[in-house]
């Protein structure tokens, strides 16, 4: 990736249902208009926390919650994509973030989070077990236990705390959400109109 | 229309700024699938009120308010359509939502519905008004007073309340909604799948 390539951030929550639609296509989107994207783990959680929701507003309305599951089953049809809802939802992604910040250091973050998002939503995984973790690692040929030990860091820690406070500071209330410069898409149905916009500049 | 075209259910409020969106092309998208369009107008008030919400969650919630105004701006400027926030946000859709019931049966309710929706986000009319309800109607040829008379009685007041009522017992959620027997669609960027839904069968 050369770097004046035209740039869309792309911020996503592990435990996000339409995120797992956006992680699947948006490298082939984004390459295809020539732009590069900068993949942005961060914490949903604290956002939802502070409007003073405790879960997912898609538990915490089940009228919208039923429709989401429908509406990406259509949407994950049509792309040829599985998709189930785990038998835990949301899922806590802390361990799943940090480890994409280590990614994004080491330039896996990409297939990492494919990964990750492919497990939970294709699979039925659950992405707070280690042992799931580890797994996904070695299968992309990293070794798990330096990988998981680095963690452990206050730096990487600290990174996704604040990557989580960026996110609320510049607009940020749900995922996926995109952002070139300081504008602002919510939703993978938005993602074409986000890699246009980066690509006209 | 003849009555064995697919049908289409359409669900909007009318202080509903997504529904502004698909008020304005539905017909067109639908004709050209050949697929008919039933309007049903609904409250949304008593559906947020049920699940703890007094006012729209784009004023509960401000950056996803900011958002939805940036959205429909970047969308409306697309499709060549002008939008602003009303000065006052949501407004009361009581008397236009009961005026499109009479519409309903009358067959005016197509144009008569994308008339308010005009004045509302386009013009930054009040649609509470009854001065301005007063001149639409006579915009659209009809008579002003005796269909505002209409409204007054108790078999529209009920018609209003009960589809309200069969809007949340159908698991409508928000507005725009469509409905091709019991799949519920969401928003005006599911209008191409929902039409192409009911093409279907």
């Amino acid at each position: 990736m050369s770097s004046d390539r035209p740039k869309l951030e792309f911020w996503y929550e592990f435990a996000s249902t339409y995120s797992y639609l956006s992680v699947m296509r948006i490298e082939t989107l984004a390459a295809k208009a020539g732009v590069a994207v900068a993949w942005k783990p961060f914490l949903l959680g604290p956002i939802f926390h502070a409007q003073g929701w405790d879960t997912s507003p898609f538990n915490l309305y089940p009228a919208k919650g039923k429709h989401m599951v429908r509406d990406i089953e259509r949407i994950a049809g049509d792309r040829g994509l599985r998709f189930a809802l785990p038998a835990k939802f949301p899922q806590n992604s802390l361990t799943a973030a940090r480890l994409a910040i280590v990614g994004t250091d080491e330039d896996w973050v990409a297939p990492f989070t494919r990964a990750v998002y492919l497990a939970q939503f294709a699979d039925g995984a659950d992405i707070s077990n280690r042992g799931v973790l580890e797994a996904l690692l070695a299968g992309l040929g990293l070794d798990p236990a330096p990988t998981l030990a680095r963690i452990e860091q206050a730096d990487i820690k600290d990174r996704l705390k604040r990557q989580t406070g960026e996110a609320q500071a510049r607009g940020i209330f749900g995922a996926p959400s995109f952002l070139v410069g300081d504008e602002l898409f919510w939703g993978d149905d938005r993602l074409e109109q986000a890699v246009a916009w980066a690509k006209q500049g």
